[in-house]
């Protein structure tokens, strides 16, 4: 449901999802509220008067019952129940001049998978199963093994035939066996569809058919992500993520690659990444009071390098000419043998690779958003460490890497940092002021920019007029928000007093440069890779961007700064982690996991330094948005109606 | 060939295969020859003339030069080389009178497996294969992953599809590629066939196809035997047998059981087996200059406990009524996973077990035997820590465990021991002095009785009158060798200053009574078996027994004390350590590979001790040969002959 939010003076009204955040809507609309604090509620500067209508507002002390009973409140700690309108006072009104002129949402929310349309569309089908069986007790005339007893009783109560199953297994089956009169609750694999026939994974006593969890697991370069599934009922438990480990031995997949080849290297980084995997999900099994021992299994994507590493593979031939990675697609792994605390039944499924920089987080996330099964021309994007893109349908697939480096994860920006608490994620300049407005991540003191908030920042210095299209901060603009500091000229965006760490976050001119050459990467990319099959940006229907940008991501922005092609706005989704989200899906479906290497054998990898026309493109893409502005009609006009009324 | 050996005074001529040693010649001739040290050298009592024929003698300070030349030689030191005459003179003749009328040699010698005749039959065609294979290096516009790379390679090159893979292969995939230009030996595991694929193991540069090893091992209660096989060649490379390291924790499959039961148990008795065979791996490796990455696989058989205890299943069920394993089949373990000190390519295929106390072991002899695929009525025996009994043809087989006890094993035996070096194998007594005549294994120095050491010593002292068929030692005949120890009358077989180790070898009447009763429970079992399927001795056309006896073992004397049923002699075949014969025949042939668990399946075990008639025939075996003669016909007529002459 969405609600209708009105702010006067402006007489500018928004439409928000029911219970959205105040300050948000407010950013949203243009209307710029004072907030130093990211919407904390600490700095009491976000005053508002309720005009009519319902807000859900938290009493605070920075109100005073006089204020409270004249309707005023704190609009970061607001939350829109009704239609509402509602007046900015003076104090908190710095300008009286809109932000930007108010234009339709294209904010897009991460999607989180639609379980119920999963169900709906009967691809809720785990490959992994619990089934409950009664085995008939062993007597003198009925003695044979307590395996046969089992697996005849599997035949004939769920028509299930030549079972395998794994040694260690058989410790405690007899045990398990009796400990509720044989009657037991085994876990299967159907997903070992090679080898034809169910696997058995594990025994427990009595019916414990409705306890039924695995992981789906995201390694990226920079982040682990971890997501508990509930297998019986198909829902999602929680999540977790933290900075992968291996991130004190570099940075980027490279100089990973090169610390592996030290003595005793490899073996650093696959205990690191396994230390932080281990980490992460006994964090989150005791927070959601859930045994180890009733996960199943754990599905894995992750970027080819990352996977090389975390299976103890050497890694090295992917930075070496002709780049070839050693085994795009890893066999079934027992989670103990790599070094995941888990009992023995856990198996590790990891999703396919393409080639040394297209891994299997890029297959994931093409499964989840279904594009190797959709009619239309599809343009997926992912940005992460690094950003990969592929271009195609139903029937082909093309893909390739862009050396974009991590600038839209934070790495290499001075600020940067992942969408986490704290992190600003939204951010308008009031053209007149040059004053920001920020909203963070959980609503925190600022310590940092995630990448949303790195496109909006960008995307709002432009349209303030503030950055020039090469990347230069204006220097003719009096403003205390624009100065040179000791990393050359820089936007300070938040004042240390208002910060976590008591430091200006500001955004200098090599940040600003790194962003260029990361964006510049990705358009060539598109570019290249719709020349090489002669399309052109109009073709496209349909544009799947993933990342770990946060929540949001506002698509008008990232085409403001030539990030993404200025194609019609409903063409864009956002998938929010595609990698993990695919992961979880091939968890809950196994008519996905049998798709699996049939996708990725179907993505035909180009290597863009290989193509003549890469540079050139990238050459010309290193602009706000882009040197041939003819790609993008929209933003042009946008920035010179902004110009008119800012400045 | 065999050679003909003439001893004077008495004129008895035996058949001797080329080679024979001279003194073991004269005990199948039944003529006394006096040898104290059992055969070492050292006592330089069996001097012999040499009258006519070749002798490969080793000259020894024993004898002077006048001697030698006048034909003095020591017979244990002698090879018959030719057909020979030789003399006793009076000095090394105790008594004229010869040991025992001259019968027919029955001793058997263990057959080995006959690789010539497993490869003219087709079927040395090992499940595990090396395979070179040349693979084309990357470049540029061909950068598939080395994975794939060497599926094609294979398809192409060796028409082989759908490998499959471990992920422990993968780690060292690219620099073994790397290391000899992408020319690789890949070994290939065909035996999964329930997978229907080939499975890849591992990968070696270069062309090492003409270096594959693989182990054969059987995991008795009291003895671990490993057998080295040259998997290119289809030979054996060597062999090796220690102390099952369980045995600190008891004798026999009860006690070890319960030991499993305590805290802690079952993962020390894991440890222990798993000790033994490391030991004994690393010792044939070392002694051949094989190295452990030449190791392909092991192929494992075992009684049901043991392969409980070795994979670290809980055993108690075995135990308790109604009798039940765990599991009879295993699945392929890694042998790293099991403690052993193998590369994680190394797996272990495990021979079935038929049902708690019928094992893997007892599936293997059936397997090396060939009944299984025998038109003729077979009985096959194998005599371990316990005895095993096998009935049946190509169309049916039966099977039962007898509690028969280690004792020819020399379990409970005062002086007992396992068939290695300095243990008594053959005995002979002398009916007029009744003074023994011995040889041991190696001929070194006595230091027990062996297996068959054990059934020649009982029959011995049951023909030269010295012990009456109700198991009592004669009271009423005057000789030193009988005498009242500290464990009741004995018989005094090997004087200490003769001994290895300083203590008189003697045969006490406890451990006739423990020789009786285990010979008992077997010959009980016999007859158990054949009643239930309405058959008699008379119907059995073949008789196989298998055990740890040492290489030979004297059918007419294993006969003599009712431990064999009295049959045709033509009918016997002794076929040693039937267990790691089998094991080793099924690393050497898929086809074998691919019955072993029809084979399991195929015998119908039968619990003894549920069977009314049983204790009935175990009571009237209590006897030498049996209380029924007429079992025995012509042990009788031969008890009867002997008795004419001696005494």
């Amino acid at each position: 449901m969405t609600r209708k939010v009105t702010f006067y003076p402006y007489e500018v009204t928004v439409e928000v999802p029911d219970g959205e955040n105040l300050l948000r809507a407010a950013l949203e609309a243009g209307v710029h509220v004072n907030a130093t604090c990211g919407g904390e509620g600490v700095c009491g500067k976000c005053r508002i008067i309720l005009e009519s209508g319902e807000l859900d507002s938290r009493q605070t002390d920075l109100l005073d019952a006089q204020d409270w009973d004249s309707g005023y409140r704190l609009a970061c700690q607001s939350r829109v129940e009704s239609d509402v309108s509602v007046r900015i006072p003076q104090e908190s009104l710095l300008d009286r001049r809109i932000l930007t002129r108010h234009r339709p949402r294209v904010t897009l929310r991460s999607s989180p998978i639609d379980l119920d349309a999963v169900k709906a569309a009967g691809l809720y089908h785990p490959a992994f199963e619990k089934r409950f069986v009664r085995i008939p007790p062993p007597t003198p005339s009925n003695n044979i093994c307590d395996l046969s007893r089992l697996e005849d009783a599997l035949t004939h109560q769920h028509d299930l035939h030549n079972i395998t199953l794994d040694f260690h297994l058989l410790p405690k089956l007899g045990r398990v066996l009796r400990m509720n009169d044989f009657q037991i609750t085994t876990t299967l694999d159907f997903s070992r569809r090679r080898y034809r026939f169910p696997h058995l994974l594990n025994v427990e006593p009595g019916d414990t058919t409705r306890r039924h969890f695995a992981f789906a697991m995201d390694i990226g370069t920079t982040t682990v992500w971890v997501k508990l599934i509930d297998m019986a009922r198909g829902e999602i438990v929680g999540r977790d993520a933290d900075y992968n480990g291996q991130i004190k031995y570099g940075d980027d997949v490279i100089t990973r690659i090169i610390y592996s080849e030290k003595e005793g290297g490899l073996e650093a980084l696959q205990k690191a990444v396994a230390a932080t995997i281990n980490r992460l999900m006994k964090r989150v099994l005791s927070q959601y009071r859930i045994s180890v021992d009733e996960i199943s299994h754990i599905t894995l994507a992750a970027n080819t390098t990352m996977t090389h590493l975390f299976y103890g593979i050497d890694p090295r031939y992917i930075r070496l000419s002709p780049y070839t990675p050693t085994a795009c697609s890893i066999p079934l792994a027992r989670a103990r043998d790599l070094g995941l605390e888990m009992p023995p039944h856990v198996f590790i499924n990891c999703v396919s690779s393409v080639a040394s920089y297209v891994g299997g987080d890029i297959v994931a996330g093409v499964l989840a958003s279904g594009i190797y099964k959709d009619p239309r021309l599809t343009l997926f994007v992912d940005i992460g460490t690094n950003a990969e893109i592929v271009l195609g349908n139903e029937d082909w697939l093309a893909c390739a890497a862009c050396s974009a480096g991590p600038a839209f994860e934070g790495g290499g920006i001075r600020f940067g940092m992942r969408a986490v608490e704290g992190a600003i994620e939204d951010v308008r300049i009031n053209p007149h002021t040059h004053e920001p407005m920020i909203i963070t991540i959980e609503m925190s003191r600022p310590r940092g920019i995630c990448g949303s908030g790195l496109i909006n920042l960008l995307a709002a210095l432009l349209e303030s007029g503030l950055l020039q299209p090469n990347g230069r901060l204006r220097d003719d603009v009096e403003t205390p928000r624009i100065r040179t500091g000791e990393n050359g000229r820089e936007y300070v965006l938040v004042h240390a007093r208002d910060t976590d760490m008591g430091q200006d976050i500001v955004l200098n001119e090599a940040d600003i440069d790194n962003l260029m050459r990361a964006k510049a990467a990705m358009f060539a990319g598109y570019v290249t890779l719709l020349d090489n099959v002669g399309l052109t940006f109009q073709d496209i229907e349909q544009v799947i961007l993933a990342g770990g940008f946060g929540s949001t991501i506002n698509i008008e922005n990232a085409i403001v700064i030539g990030l993404l092609p200025d194609l019609e706005r409903s063409r864009f989704q956002f998938v929010g982690n595609g990698s993990l989200q695919g992961a979880t899906l091939l968890a809950l479906s196994r008519e996905l996991l049998a798709e699996e290497r049939r996708v990725a054998t179907m993505m035909t990898n180009l290597d863009l330094s290989e193509v003549p026309g890469y540079m050139n493109n990238y050459v010309a893409a290193l602009f706000l948005p882009h040197t041939q502005m003819e790609y993008f009609p929209t933003v042009v006009e946008r920035l010179r109606g902004n110009r008119n009324h800012a400045v």
